[in-house]
């Protein structure tokens, strides 16, 4: 029973999805949308008002549980109803002091973050040999040889189009790092920071640990200070480096969600949710990560309310808390949701900075590219329209792409984005008024006409392993 | 007496300097050398060599002896003759912890760098409310209402051309704020980074004080959180910084400058100088500011050398210490040869960093630039033969020039130059080893033109105060 009706809506959806096709009624919605957003749109304002009122804000820390009194003050300002709390746990991890030195075969200061989640060091630090590897494989091939040794990733992370492929093929060394050298009996790893900036800047981000391997401490240092050490090690040099990191895992503490809903004027029992995450690193302010997507996706709501575009559907608005240290925030909005779930029609995610919207990525096959086609039409004009199938849309959005919820999201221009990504450079002035009103425009635009249509999305199937 | 030599010389020197008139023997001079700058070049093994082992090296560190050792070393292995060092006394400026704070009306840590020679802040810092100025004049007329307040001169540097001028238009006020806010009753003073980055750095620099003005602690801070803090006190709210800063002054101590000739084949006690400063500031490791100098003037000579190419006067090379806080290596050699000055036929500069040769700026009349021109012809296929008339060419010179030598120096693309000046991002990843080659061919066919013309130079007029 399957087969006729997915040709058929095939057909339809791609005739339909030509621009030129578009129907009017649509070309009015982006028009309008699209006005307002750049003409008296609160996008910027927005993600000013987080970045400058409340800086970063780590889940955990009491920073974090102001932008929570933040989130719920502006997605109450922007209209939404319902805007309230849901309880999730996070864990509480500390950076402390940190510093990274090189002392033989010259002695210099590295300049270093140690990586979430990872554990400290005894307070004298570690002092020991650096040996180099490019690979977690080169990591699991070393044998004895890393025995006593700082292991160093030294991967440089290359700019890949416009999206996240640069990062995607060196940060799984961020992640197992630590696991693959404390395997082979190495005190401590180090990695090149997973970035493509070149102001000294290390970038932090995410690490794990195996309960059955020791666990060592992992910092990551700038690209030129793992430029430096490679260059002594291919001269032949001994190269020795201490680390003193104080960090430590604390417990976990209570955070929250928070939600806000539009709700809808036929079913508001269904739901198109737009997601973005609230937490961000302890460094930088989380401007473009993600600062921009919680503007975006609260612009988006308030848009559609204050233009009367009150779709069919419920629009819900969520901040995730901790995105960056183990979607405490996702898996809880998952579970605590999980007899309305086939009650999510979609789910979107903004959590790809401020660059300009280039389309939308779907976890689906061609009839949801064909469909999501059909509803970015209108955006044709700002060189939104075209979407691509992706394996998933956004880390929130994974525990409901693993119940079957669809997911999409924008695809935005990443060519700069991991020059600022997880470091200290993560601030305002790395967003473009324009661009961001832009994507909060193409958020809106989509959101209304998947919370409009007559149809529903295929089901995602389920994401990859992350 | 003089015009008719001097309209002579003016108009053989316009004949001679299309690059069409250059001589076959220049010509291939310039090819010899450039072909072994590129080829079998040293430059960039050079300042890999002083930027990886010695790193920065602050005046009066132990790391800037170390580099006093490193060059007397490098440039005996040049090939240079009577390498030595001359007894230079440089200040002892220390930096200590340092930590800026905003406190209100949010709360968030500022990235600062205490600016050089700036005095310290109580050990329990300096708590006051900021006011922002764009200039030294705005600084000079606040009045009474500098009193107990910070005062942040907050005015951004543009890029402007390849050169200076963007940096000009704002150094002023990082030498000077500090003595136009105290004069008004401030109790300490930020500025905004002078540079051009965007990635959070913060750029440090010398500051000067009177003795007559309170003297009152002085840092930059990013342009980032001097677009913060502007954004706040635009929106009417009261800004309150704490700074922390364990900066002082501590005396004098012995360093030096290192000195290294090619004697002339024929008029050896007739001086070419080719400068460079061998301190840096105390952050990054001083690669482009000014590693990249010290490489190019070292590499010229030893291009000269090795090619047989010896002139009829002496090649010296110089590299200064404490260009970065004082000039006192540059005041130490202008008054220990003050009586040879007369035998100085010309000093060239190398202290703009990396980029690409674009020509050479000359202290002079007409006359200065078409006899550069000519000289400079040979070097037309690398687009480096313009010359323009410049006040200054390197602030090592200065002392020389008030003596009356002729002064000329590269002129080179510095287009980013001022994105990592100063900062910690100053490394040697930022040379790129072709056009630092280019740079050490182009100041070696220049150095040896200059030691080689029957005539000579033109004096210098004196130099702007600065």
């Amino acid at each position: 029973m399957r087969r006729p009706p997915l040709a058929l809506a095939l057909a339809l959806a791609l005739l339909a999805g030509s621009p030129a096709a578009a129907a009017p009624a649509e070309s009015t919605v982006a028009a309008r949308i699209t006005g307002a957003a750049l003409i008296d749109g609160q996008s910027y304002a927005i993600v000013q008002s987080l970045t400058d009122k409340v800086g970063h804000r780590l889940a955990g820390t009491p920073s974090a549980e102001r932008a929570v009194e933040w989130a719920l003050k502006e997605m109450a300002r922007a209209g939404l109803s319902n805007v309230h709390r849901e309880k999730v746990m996070v864990p509480r991890w500390v950076r402390g002091e940190e510093s990274v030195e090189l002392l033989a075969p010259s002695v210099q200061s590295l300049h270093a973050l140690t990586l979430g989640n990872s554990v400290g060091t005894p307070p004298g630090g570690i002092t020991a040999e650096v040996i180099e590897v490019t690979s977690l494989d080169e990591a699991k091939a070393l044998g004895e040889k890393a025995k006593g040794k700082i292991v160093l990733f030294n991967k440089a992370m290359n700019r890949v189009g416009q999206g996240f492929d640069g990062y995607g093929a060196v940060v799984p060394m961020r992640g197992a790092g630590a696991i693959e050298a404390a395997r082979n009996g190495a005190v401590a790893a180090l990695i090149r920071s997973v970035g493509t900036g070149a102001y000294r800047l290390p970038h932090t981000g995410a690490t794990h640990y195996d309960d059955k391997v020791t666990k060592i401490p992992f910092a990551a240092i700038t690209a030129e200070d793992a430029d430096l050490i490679h260059r002594w090690i291919a001269a032949g040099e001994t190269v020795k480096v201490r680390m003193r990191l104080g960090a430590k895992n604390d417990g976990e503490v209570e955070s929250a969600n928070v939600v806000g809903d539009l709700p809808g004027r036929e079913k508001p029992e269904e739901i198109v949710l737009l997601g973005a995450h609230l937490d961000s690193w302890d460094v930088g302010t989380g401007a473009i990560d993600d600062g921009a997507g919680c503007a975006i996706v609260i612009e988006a709501a308030r848009l559609l309310r204050t233009l009367g575009l009150t779709p069919r559907r419920t629009v819900r608005v969520v901040l995730f808390m901790n995105e960056e240290h183990g979607l405490s925030g996702a898996r809880a909005y998952a579970e605590r949701h999980d007899k309305e779930v086939a009650n999510h029609v979609a789910a979107l995610e903004a959590d790809s900075g401020a660059g300009r919207p280039l389309g939308f990525g779907v976890a689906g096959g061609p009839l949801s590219v064909a469909l999501v086609s059909r509803l970015a039409a209108p955006l044709a004009p700002l060189r939104t329209s075209s979407v691509k199938i992706v394996e998933a849309e956004g880390a929130d959005l994974i525990p409901l792409q693993a119940r079957g919820v669809p997911v999409l999201g924008l695809l935005q221009d990443m060519t700069t984005y991991f020059d600022w990504h997880h470091t200290n450079a993560d601030t305002l002035d790395k967003i473009d008024p324009i661009d961001l009103a832009l994507n909060a425009a193409a958020m809106a635009v989509m959101a209304h006409a998947v919370a409009e249509m007559a149809e529903r999305l295929p089901p995602s199937p389920p994401p990859p392993k992350w």
